[in-house]
């Protein structure tokens, strides 16, 4: 398939590794970011421990064009994502104006404290950009090609939909499932041949519970509309020369 | 905290990476792992690609005591799991007797056929001991410190559960949740104060939405019960100073 901006997430988070939360970020930047042709590459989960976000960031910064974190950026003593970022990239850690403009409108139109904990949220890598907040006043930041969100899910998408827009995307990957009742077994050496004469177009096969009995989902993808559709007629064909049904 | 094995999970899954499908498999690992007092470090998602899941399983199995894949140990063209494990470890890949003979049974009893794409589900790296598939009869294996898992949830749950039993647990990780109606800015200082003064039992702030407005769960970690619910009582008592809500 053709070149496209590649992107990693770094979920930053001990009550992910706990298994307390699911998380539900890692998919919402997946599906946002497939729209507009950006290729996830990479997730990790690390705990909140500033040098595996030091050495992470660093590792993983290089590799891609884009890198996306959640959590670590509240007012809290656990809250260590915003300085670790600024130690990785060898920046000052300083009190960001924007940030500071928008706590403080935040705060004085609900009549709250701005106390010293919540200055904190300030505190943003020297040259950062904001990422605006809608829903609890603390904003986000870019710095390189670092976007550095909340961990809540609310907060993290809204986010997220701010600056997708901005993002450089490329061709949208075009995608087309076609579920059945057969078994994987029994197609998979014609799934073999098949994707084997049609490289341009990636079969995936994936099995899941249909009704309690196996089915299974090939998923299409490719830049190429009329090949998605070509190697789609090709499958459907030998679901139905197999006595198969397709299902949706 | 005391020391504890360690563990890490790889996904191996573009269908993850696309947004396809929410994984629910980390969670499951992450909540059982706890339950034997394993410390979850790392994840990491990524795609079906042998080099990439070579480098990353050589430089994961030597991080942690146990490491966990999921997902591409099935019969068709896109499923690369097992292979990919043998070259990683140098190891030959070859058809396991155990597996073939699981294979064999679950098939004759369904009176399907055991054909040749089903047959590579046998393979596995040579000294692999293979985990039981109850579902849908292909086994899993553990070689090493690894453990191979399928990537469809039941399936993957089963697995997990038939080896965690023999995993080298440690002490339990205690845990202890208080969740009020007060601000996270309104309770940093104080929290940290107290996180501070009780370094052995970690305090963990995590806002989230309690009826359309923001709530906080404060989550204690310990190997100490008694230290566990003292650090309870003091952050109970700062919660009703501060004229907050205990809720739950």
């Amino acid at each position: 398939m053709g070149k496209r901006p590649t992107a990693s997430i770094i979920v930053i988070g001990n009550e992910i590794l706990s298994g307390r939360t699911q998380d539900k970020n890692i998919n919402y930047i997946a599906r946002g970011l497939a729209e507009i042709g950006v290729e996830l590459m990479e997730v990790r989960v690390i705990p909140d421990i500033e040098g595996k976000i030091i050495d992470t960031i660093n590792e993983i910064r290089k590799g891609f064009d884009y890198v996306f974190t959640t959590g670590g950026i509240g007012p809290t003593h656990d809250d260590i994502t915003s300085e670790s970022i600024a130690k990785a990239l060898g920046l000052e850690f300083e009190k960001n104006r924007e940030a500071l403009f928008e706590l403080e409108k935040y705060y004085s139109e609900r009549k709250e404290m701005l106390n010293e904990a919540r200055l904190r949220m300030a505190f943003m890598p020297k040259g950062a950009r904001i990422i605006k907040n809608p829903v609890s006043g603390a904003p986000g930041f870019n710095i390189a090609n670092i976007y550095v969100f909340a961990g809540v899910p609310s907060i993290m998408q809204a986010m997220f939909d701010s600056v997708k827009s901005e993002l450089r995307g490329g061709e949208k990957i075009l995608s087309l499932t076609i579920t059945t009742n057969l078994f994987e077994g029994d197609m998979a050496s014609l799934l073999t041949k098949i994707q084997n004469e049609n490289k341009d177009v990636e079969i995936g096969s994936y099995p899941h519970m249909i009704d309690k009995s196996f089915g299974v989902s090939l998923v299409l993808r490719s830049d190429d509309e009329s090949r998605l559709n070509a190697v789609a007629e090709i499958l459907k064909n030998m679901i139905m020369m197999m006595g198969g049904k397709i299902i949706n």
